[in-house]
């Protein structure tokens, strides 16, 4: 019986955030996850780590066991651990910590122990307990909404880079060396068409250059569409939450929808809320 | 009667995609031509040409086999085939096969066996019958609303960069080989405005620096223009479509537009749906 | 007093497009400019002017002197002829013409001889008065509306891009060439927060390379500022617009802003148009 | 008593803009700022200061003397010098005239003498008192509305430079001397993610130029976050002003928020304002 309170309590503190400690445990892990995965990106500069290869690997170290410790935490208190092993922030958590003690048995395992960087992911799960929850959904709403259209657009601009690549394929693949393949023409009009311009493949004949400055220009323009669509969603977004976030129902017909500082109800002409 | 029968049925599986069949072939045509475009694509690369040639050869007959016997169902199948034969598609069609074979005759073809690439467009078929229909609709009369506001934008832009050219032609044309003629600078300002910034073309003198920094502030400013112009008209192509998507007439002085919620005609004060 | 008559009829036909010979007269001079423009920039390009040097003299020429005779033609039929010449096209077409004329007088005018290109603007004047009146309007008042917040705008990015120049300077100045004084650092600021990103000046230390990263996040989130702007004023000009298109005004309140499917007054209650 | 006196009016003058001699004394300030920060600008060219010297040593020491005398007056006239001292603007304001009085007795203060550049940060006291006032803080409260959005929006932009610049460097760091580090590969992520794109870092591998043509893609699409979430709360913002800048109040009711063309309150139905 006591076993099972303590159980509910850490499951109180390890999950949830409405405690005052499950707060503080919250914020403890963030600073661990953020801390990890810098030492993750700094481990992998030659520079830093031929000087300091011994502090990083004893700080790897030490978060790999308080992570492990968490892991096991959340799987005890858990009801189901099979169900919590398998969900997505399950994985999430093995993987943060697996790659450390597969070290031992796998040689050459510079790169593979990059994937200690999907920690990071974990950092969303603490978010999703923030205050950024309202802001982070309707971002994600306003983006679901405007999802076929953006579809639609991506694949439109597919096409179209596809064409334009085997179009500079064959006015410059002759004689410059950064078009000898359609995949690189691709390649270079996808660089050009989003505007990033690194410049390693630039056309060098003067209809290259002229069919590329009609592709920039189109770049330009083409860039609106996907702007026109989120704005749209979410003003579209914006206007239906407030105008359905008054969840009043008409007492005399039933009906949903009103304005939040209606008094009478629009349809029938109804008192909405007498007590109000 | 039966030839006929059949020729309505493969009709209905060959053109539409309402029966099961009729998707079923939809997605393999889709498939085939991924697949197709992937394959010239990758064909262009001189590596890969070399060690696999002769699959890439194989793979290219069998879609144009594939194709061809396609393009011949579809002229039989129409009743009109000479309509169909001369339609936007039914070239498409033709394109898609007809490189395969010319190449037999013409020799020095690799680059225009390129053409086969055209195929790509025959996706827009596939997709016309598919559920983006609306989306793509939506997009399209969006741009179409703003056709003419862009066409001003596009206009003032050609101006604006041929002038910005010369200038600058002035400017670094004497000292800066990547300044030599005005084609060159407009290329470059076209480069800057938009953003692309390839970095091949780049002002040396103090001058040039000063009066590029103001094209490129210039050029961050304007491209609010096309993403105002665009994300205006969808907005208003969504609140007009939202008004009439609702398709009462009144039945008393027979006119259209009502909002979505009304109960009365907004004319003649009648009330809209009796039954509702 | 025939001679009025011609000057009158003259007069419609070059400054105007009202009439069928007006319209043919203002294509026909839309096509020279063009032309002209293009003769000009092909010119300034060693290559093809070492080559077709000739062919481009008596090109200039005829256009120079088709280009005087419609001045002149201008010039006679305006009542006061100096209030023309002095206005902006006034200036305008005599720039479009003296360069040529000075060009025997002076030596080493290749460069001078650039500001013939001004006469593109000369391709706005018969735009006034086509279609695009309307839309062309519609974007200059929504970019006048929107003048001070965009000065505000770009004030603050001068600001912005100073400070960030003289941080860098200090940071990366030392060691890279490319940061050696603080214009060129502004102007390194300039080329990374529009997005256009040549890459002739690139940050080489780390902490150089984290501030940039910033930098290019900022510039990222501000472009949303100027796009903001244009469109609320866009949107704002389009519903006034809607609004206002319709000059009804009630006959018995006198009052005006009514919508444009409007029957009834929406203040008096009034019919609006009776014999409607 | 008379020391009081011309205490308070050179307040006015100083702190203020309402008298005509305030704003004489904004604009000049205004004018000597630009020029002291120009002074420092071109001083840091090492070309222009070998030559020019002399004459900016000379000008820095006015401008020094001319605001350690506006620094004196301001501190003389406030009734709690140390509250002004302390403020962000006094700070600046000590920061604008410190530098060059500690040059004389610090070595090697080039780069030390840069922090003067901060006077810039002075010239906003002075915009607060114009005309922009309005519209900066309609911007201002467009973004403060839009805050929370835009973080969550920069926590996950960079999340996801992590993560692709992780994965980068495990496709390119091998063979790529850009991608020798995990930092080094999310700065890439970062240039090629905002549309920046130097070039100083490309991927060289097939697999590595696909990927970032995906990241390219999804740059473009994710721009129009920034751009909506800004766009939405400046229409928000400017409808809620226009709905609210109408501040009748009904007489009967007490109520707010009634709309510009609102004759009768639309809570009680009461008339609004009877002597219009």
């Amino acid at each position: 019986m006591a076993n099972r309170r303590i159980r509910d309590r850490v499951h109180e503190i390890v999950f949830e955030a409405d405690t005052p400690t499950g707060k503080w445990f919250d914020i403890g892990l963030l600073v661990l996850i953020v801390l990890s995965v810098v030492v993750v990106m700094i481990e992998s500069s030659d520079d830093w780590y031929s000087h300091y290869g011994r502090i990083f690997i004893v700080l790897e170290w030490m978060f790999t066991i308080i992570f492990t410790f968490e892991y096991i935490l959340r799987l005890w208190v858990t009801i189901r651990p099979w169900k919590y092993a398998l969900s997505f922030y399950g994985i999430i958590d093995l993987i943060a910590i697996l790659p450390s003690y597969l070290s031992f048995f796998l040689v050459g395992t510079q790169y593979f122990v990059i994937i200690r960087i999907f920690r990071l992911l974990r950092v969303f799960r603490i978010f999703k307990l923030g205050k950024f929850l309202t802001e982070g959904d309707q971002l994600r709403s306003a983006l679901i909404a405007s999802r076929n259209k953006i579809m639609v657009f991506l694949f439109t601009v597919t096409l179209l880079v596809v064409i334009i690549g085997s179009v500079m394929y064959l006015v410059e693949g002759g004689t410059n060396a950064g078009f000898s393949s359609i995949p690189r023409s691709v390649y270079w009009a996808i660089v050009t068409l989003t505007t990033v311009g690194y410049g390693d493949i630039t056309p060098q004949t003067s209809v290259g250059q002229f069919l590329s400055a009609a592709v920039m220009i189109m770049g330009y323009a083409i860039i609106a569409v996907p702007t026109g669509i989120v704005t749209n969603e979410m003003i579209a977004g914006a206007s239906g939450r407030s105008r359905f976030t008054n969840t009043q129902v008409c007492r005399y017909c039933a009906r949903e929808g009103h304005a939040d500082d209606a008094i009478y109800c629009k349809y029938c002409g109804g008192r909405l809320n007498e007590h109000k």
